[in-house]
């Protein structure tokens, strides 16, 4: 792997993609498509990496998503958006590269951003990152229109930082309240350099002022808030972000960078607060997920998704010149106070003939795409060994204990690891002497583990040899269990009018 | 579209790939992908121009096809392999380019070709075409070898033209009988610049004799025979293959050039000759099949599938920079000593919920995607009308008599028409006063049209506005029916070990 990373100097990073040979994205796509790590119903890379989840939104009768994409490798290069749609937020058409780095506003990448549908088109806003010939970086909040043909157009600049913030100013959510645009984006302050969530509004999408910090805590957030959401759910205000450099004082976490979430009764942009915020929670307690991306749908609900990956992080596949994948769509709501994440009950549309398995031996052997749904009956403890060997040496275990009231999800003994200085286990703590929930997704080389229904969710990325397939408990255990095939996802092509997928900005 | 084609120098066609910026293949394939007379159930470019199926064949447990593929527009420029697989001939994996004109033998294309599993490998044999710096073209047949995990290495020359045939030598198909390899292909003879079928043998894939031409007729078949084809159908050996310029005194036919069929009772190749052979006839009796792979899978089936599309032939979507499919897989049959041609029995699993439509109108409106089954009771004549305006002034036509007996595929009243110098209509003669039995296939710009259970099948493509989806009767007709909306097919991503997909041939 070594020296796949060796070869990307910042001049290869920032190449113009007409610099690249269509021989090379012709070898990397068909790379991606024969990985034996790829998830098949999950979005990930036709090519490259790809990192958050941009522009989630509903427009023209259909769920809408981007993601960002370096399509040239496995690295962090110069960005653009790729577009998928879909009617059932499962099954998504793939629509190709719809915002690229075409100004000098976004000259070294068409960053993340939101999506809303304004009249009949949808409005992105987005963050261009440019970088003079110093390399000192500019951040401008962009604009641009994407009609219902796919062609995004009239790229405009929206707005500049403001002198207080740092050039770390990005990542800005559209939202619409009592008839005024109101944008939150994550900043970092000149004077402390502190991690903020900055307030901007307009009446018109045009003149944007900016209202100043959002009050939610005492504490400090760490140097620098990316990818803050704020989503309405049963009632209240969920705020979803992602503090680098939290300190774990703050709040506890293990991830290089945390994605984390509080529950307010409700956002009060203009007074820049949120209203009786409770404490900081990691949204996810596996190994991988950031940059989650949430939005609230026409009918009210809450649906987010999250990039699978973490910034400064390398994972095996890097050798084969892809990277990541995003989770599948949770959708979410409150319950005694806690946020609950759900599958979405479409995910149900991919499951093949259910398979009843109530034995120690789940599965000799699957296609390493499937959904297991099991109670594990309180009072035992044991070790479920999913990916694993004939003898179990090479496994991802998840480790319970519905008497002390435990889960733990282990990937140490994978055939090759990921951020081992960040631990190899993840654990939370689970209600005592009762029965345990678990529906577990995997998907390749990706698992997702909903606890409870909901009450936790633990994702990871996980790289077993492609042949290690059992499913078995470590001993006899108490339990009742159901298993799926997944199907594979279908990347549906829309029929829409022909044309460039973007206009140059003037 | 002129200026499309007027771009297209030589240079610009057999542009190396490596030539071709990624930028504008990441456009073409969002081009193509949302070209709104994209097929969505039947293959397809991913970007640029499809033409002959290759390589049709059963391997490691699985079907395998590939086709033809120029990926950088609506031109004949530098051919490639594109690899496809699929469990049910119906649902395919998109696996990406797989052969690639990349060494002196194929430099200025790997053409048409068929496939065969030896040992734990598919053997690929094609034709190399290179030019020299004069132009002056040379085909080499090669061999090649696949791996179960797609690469293709070891790209080797089996043999070169015989001096009594001349640069018009290519599209091998090769066939295992008793212990013997033979390969047929394409052959234009010096003396009398004649078509031909040429037949090679070898006992070892390595060292390979000619046998001669095939004697099948004692007709002239026209200049050049392409794409020949022989398969075992039900105890017969039937024949397909492409006369190009045949006298349509010897056989009638309407496209710029015929895909036809012969039927006999057996190949006896150490003869070179078919026994018992019948006359041509047209395999389709539409506007535009081309260039059909037939292959006998091991269970026996003879399955054939087809280039929709003709040579020399442009069509509306060249100024989208992309062209034509391929058909859907046809098994074939003998009956009462006549060719059938039906859908493979899993193209049913495409098919959403079935709706009855007895009525002169059948649908205000569909998507485009759809199956239509009807059987019109003898007695009547009339029109049915698809992809239809609501004042029926747009439309593809589908014209009946089951008095007389006739049916006309008509695309003479499309929005934009496809080779009027060789007309817009196709007709059949049928049984008179017979119920007509039709199973329709729509996928936006493409319809087959089954008629009595395959007793002939009419294709075309057609073009006209993508909103125009009315389907109707002229006046009442005495008929039952039933219509399906269809799935877009799944391109499947396999999950195998990664590497480079071809291998440069030393």
């Amino acid at each position: 792997m070594e020296d796949v990373i060796m070869e990307w100097t910042r001049e290869k990073r920032y190449l113009p993609y007409n610099q690249w040979s269509a021989e090379k994205l012709l070898d990397l796509q068909a790379k991606a498509a024969n990985s034996p790590a790829q998830m098949h119903y999950h979005l990930h890379p036709i090519s490259g990496l790809v990192n958050d989840p941009n522009g989630f939104s509903y427009f023209n009768g259909e769920y809408h998503l981007f993601y960002q994409s370096y399509p040239f490798g496995a690295v962090h290069g110069l960005k653009s958006w790729w577009h998928f749609k879909s009617s059932d937020l499962v099954h998504w058409e793939n629509l190709g590269l719809a915002v690229k780095p075409d100004c000098k506003a976004d000259s070294h990448g068409a960053y993340s951003g939101s999506a809303m549908q304004i009249g009949d088109r949808l409005f992105l806003m987005y963050t261009g990152n440019h970088r003079d010939e110093n390399w000192i970086r500019t951040p401008y909040q962009i604009g641009a229109w994407m009609d219902k043909n796919g062609n995004v157009s009239d790229k405009h600049v929206l707005f500049e930082k403001p002198a207080n913030i740092t050039e770390h100013f990005r990542d800005p959510q559209i939202i619409k309240k009592n008839g005024h645009y109101y944008a939150i984006l994550g900043a970092q302050d000149q004077a402390e350099k502190h991690g903020h969530i900055d307030v901007w509004k307009s009446d018109n999408l045009t003149d944007w002022h900016e209202l100043g910090f959002l009050h939610f805590t005492d504490q400090t957030m760490g140097y620098m808030i990316e990818c803050p959401n704020i989503v309405n759910v049963d009632g209240k205000a969920v705020a979803i972000f992602c503090p680098q450099g939290l300190d774990q004082q703050v709040a506890n976490y293990r991830n290089i960078y945390p994605n984390m979430y509080v529950i307010a009764d409700q956002a009060d942009f203009e007074k820049t607060q949120l209203i009786n915020p409770g404490k900081l929670h990691n949204l996810d307690e596996g190994f991988d997920v950031y940059a989650s991306q949430a939005f609230n749908a026409p009918d009210g609900k809450a649906y987010v998704i999250s990039w699978v990956g973490l910034p400064d992080t390398t994972y095996p596949t890097d050798n084969e010149e892809w990277a990541n994948c995003l989770s599948q769509v949770k959708e979410l709501s409150i319950k005694d106070g806690k946020l609950l994440q759900q599958p979405v009950s479409s995910i149900k549309s991919l499951r093949g003939q259910e398979e009843q398995t109530n034995s120690q031996l789940i599965k000799e052997k699957t296609n390493g795409q499937y959904e297991l749904a099991m109670t594990i009956k309180a009072g035992q403890n044991g070790k479920l060994y999913l990916a694993a060997s004939d003898d179990l040496s090479q496994n991802v275990t998840l480790s319970f204990d519905t008497a002390k009231g435990s889960l733990t999800l282990d990937r140490s003994h994978n055939a090759q690891s990921v951020s081992e200085k960040y631990g190899q286990t993840r654990s939370i703590l689970l209600k005592q002497d009762a029965d345990l929930k678990l529906d577990i997704f995997v998907d390749h080389s990706l698992i997702e583990v909903f606890v409870n229904d909901g009450e936790h969710v633990l994702t990871g990325r996980f790289f077993n040899d492609p042949d290690k397939q059992k499913i078995c408990f470590d001993h006899k255990i108490d339990y009742t269990g159901q298993f799926w095939k997944m199907k594979t996802i279908l990347f549906k092509v829309k029929a829409i009018k022909n044309g460039s997928k973007t206009h140059r900005c003037s």
